[in-house]
């Protein structure tokens, strides 16, 4: 195998082998393909894609181009769940505890958040006392006991796909669809899991901007996930508005526990509900009727919030806080959002809130940004709401003061008031399943 | 600037900015820009393409990237010409000495062969004592007194162009014709010359398979020499058949000065009198119909052939084999190639030719090669003609009989008989200037 070739028949619109594939993808994690070439060569995947067996065969050799997880110890269904990325997704802190309450297992690999997306090891750090750098030992002992365990990605693991998209990310080269469904599936096949379901955002706030586009991503990761063994499915869900009315990771626990108490948000709340029962179908806990049904009781029967206690607690942290979120604390500095003028709220740039969020300190602008765990936004009103001039949209919190101006203004641009409510939208548009895709 | 915005550009299908790309080549002349940045950002413009003035200003900027030659001391019209290759092409030593000697001057830098094509260096260096590295002071000396200089390539001429080129080489982005032709026209803008002439060739022994393909590159590259004040025009003449009837180094010397002596063969004298008065055109020498007369008058009279033995010897030549041309030598060994069948010539693979010629010693595998200059082919038969089963088609020449075999089998590989004579092509397909495409 040379590479100039591989670059060329892929430039001309070909398809790779498998044993190309896989020796490309050795070969650049040991260093043997310059990154020139491998450069050259994602941008003609950019422009001429890839096939549903190139896909999963590049997914394959990432998820085995390092060390993979062993879940196989485990008792019953091991499950996996991933999001794409949003604002105000606290769905695995709901979602995980729920399926775990209904006899699945949950041993979930997690990222950290950058830009104006969260991610689920930083909210659950929040938490006092809580540890997400656990060792295999503590992970698989975690989920044994407990039934969830979450921890940040730690190890060799996935090393081609690191490297790649370190690559991707300064070369324009990572808004591929089928670059994107290998470097996600990657990780989740080394992750281990039986189940996997893909919550994959589409609007303002998600990388995925139609649900077309988000569509087809779940349809590239469920066939790559399919092909490898693994039961995949995916749903699509909005991130044209933030989910829930609270961003920033001590509230978004605070938030999750609402959910998990009843009280939660609505949207939130059926959101969850419907991804926790697709995860349930899959790893064939019965109809999706009959799924849904055990992921309520779960909620309504105070299983699934215990379950997220004994979580928190097996992995150092202060399961108080998940029965009195209040002692996750509050920003010291708050203010308040008004309201320019009267009418409906018609859009909200769902990303730009995301940002707004980071700069009161809720998120990372670079890798190396430290986080305020209690900084955030509480939206008083979303999409859809009449208001009236002067009146309180959102508040923002912060521990320092200074931050507010620039937040402030930041927040002011993303939000739209027009003088007629726009049209609804649905929570959930479709699931990709391997049999194909269902609109809702 | 930075680099990831101008490859996220132009992958969107955007153009850049006069400044972005003169930034752009200046960073990544002193080492600023990565090779992978720069590799994904060829790749784009594999797909996307370059606007004529995106194309005029790379080239510029390439051009400007390291020393350029000042011809200006020098008396007259100084005019140059650039052939993209073929084989048996020895216009150069036909079209300089003729247009020298209707006044003009030609101080020409020149390429070594590889592959399938040769060089002009490679083949005025199988004359004795011909020096083709000249210093720039010798360089324009020997254009005053001569009105033809040619010179390897030497000095920091265009260093943005030498590394893009490296790096499209091993990326498979060669193949894109506003890369092309920002590469040609970059070293010929450096070179100084006032009018230049393009000999963009198409058929089987060309880069450019198709007249059309031709054209594109040849607009192109008028359009980039005109944009930067140059005349610049370009012939498209036919390479699906080898030029002349002689292949190899000394050989092509030697057909070459039958040409000015006014008994070469009738295709490579009537392409080199179209080039010699296009050129003649674009340095305001008169008509077209005008400007052909001279340069017949100018083989006619002798003058042409005194100017190429006045070169020779200006660059330490020895001038006597312009006049006596078996003073070059003849290859020890030959083989003659016979018709495996009765028929036509109805097809020569030309650039598989130039490779037979190259297994025989006259050109260069890798650039590291040496040269035979004695070896090479005959031409007996060529496209067109009549053969019998048994009928001498071709001569090959070698100073290593082991060569013969496979060279033998490579040439009848290349060469189809067919019970009907194939349709005639015209040698010179197009004329293209700032004013248009005229086909002939």
């Amino acid at each position: 195998m040379r590479m100039y070739d591989i670059i060329l028949k892929k430039r001309n619109g070909g398809a790779l082998s498998e044993e190309e594939i896989r020796e490309m993808v050795r070969e650049y994690t040991d260093g043997g393909i310059p990154d020139y070439q491998m450069a050259a060569f994602l941008m003609a995947v950019y422009f001429r894609g890839m096939t549903d067996e190139e896909t999963a065969v590049l997914t394959d050799a990432m998820a085995h181009s390092g060390d993979t997880i062993d879940l196989s110890a485990l008792p019953g269904v091991k499950v996996d769940k991933h999001s794409t990325g949003g604002v105000g997704d606290k769905t695995t802190m709901i979602v995980a505890p729920v399926v775990a309450a209904c006899g699945c297992v949950i041993a979930k690999m997690s990222g950290r958040g950058l830009g104006h997306t969260g991610g689920t090891v930083d909210k659950l750090e929040s938490i006092p006392g809580m540890q997400v750098s656990l060792s295999q030992e503590e992970f698989l002992r975690v989920a044994t006991e407990t039934g969830i365990a979450v921890t940040g990605q730690s190890g060799n693991l996935t090393p081609a796909d690191k490297k790649l998209y370190a690559l991707r990310d300064v070369t324009a080269t990572v808004e591929s669809i089928p670059l994107i469904a290998s470097s996600i599936m990657s990780k989740k096949l080394a992750a281990g899991s039986d189940c996997i379901l893909l919550d994959v955002k589409t609007g303002s706030g998600a990388f995925m901007k139609t649900a077309a586009d988000a569509v087809e991503l779940a349809q590239k990761m469920v066939a790559i996930g399919e092909h490898n063994g693994r039961r995949t499915a995916a749903l699509i869900t909005n991130m044209d508005i933030p989910l829930g009315r609270q961003i920033g990771n001590a509230l978004e626990v605070e938030e999750a526990v609402r959910v998990l108490r009843g009280t939660g948000p609505k949207d939130l709340t059926e959101v969850c509900l419907a991804l926790a029962a697709e995860l349930l179908c899959l790893a064939g806990k019965g109809t999706r009727e009959a799924c849904l049904e055990q992921a309520r009781r779960a909620i309504d029967s105070g299983a699934a919030l215990e379950r997220l206690a004994a979580m928190v607690k097996a992995q150092g942290g202060d399961e108080r806080c998940v029965y009195e979120p209040e002692r996750l604390g509050r920003a010291p500095y708050s203010l308040e959002i008004k309201a320019p003028a009267d009418g409906y709220l018609t859009k909200m740039d769902t990303a730009g809130i995301g940002i707004a969020a980071m700069m009161l300190g809720a998120g990372r602008e670079t890798k190396e940004s430290s986080l305020d765990y209690l900084a955030g936004i509480l939206l008083e009103k979303k999409t859809g709401d009449a208001v009236r001039s002067g009146e309180t949209i959102a508040r923002l919190l912060a521990s320092e003061e200074h931050r507010f101006a620039d937040a402030q203004r930041q927040f002011l641009q993303c939000v739209t008031i027009g003088p007629e409510p726009p049209q609804p939208e649905p929570l959930v548009y479709a699931c990709v399943t391997a049999g194909g895709v269902e609109y809702r």
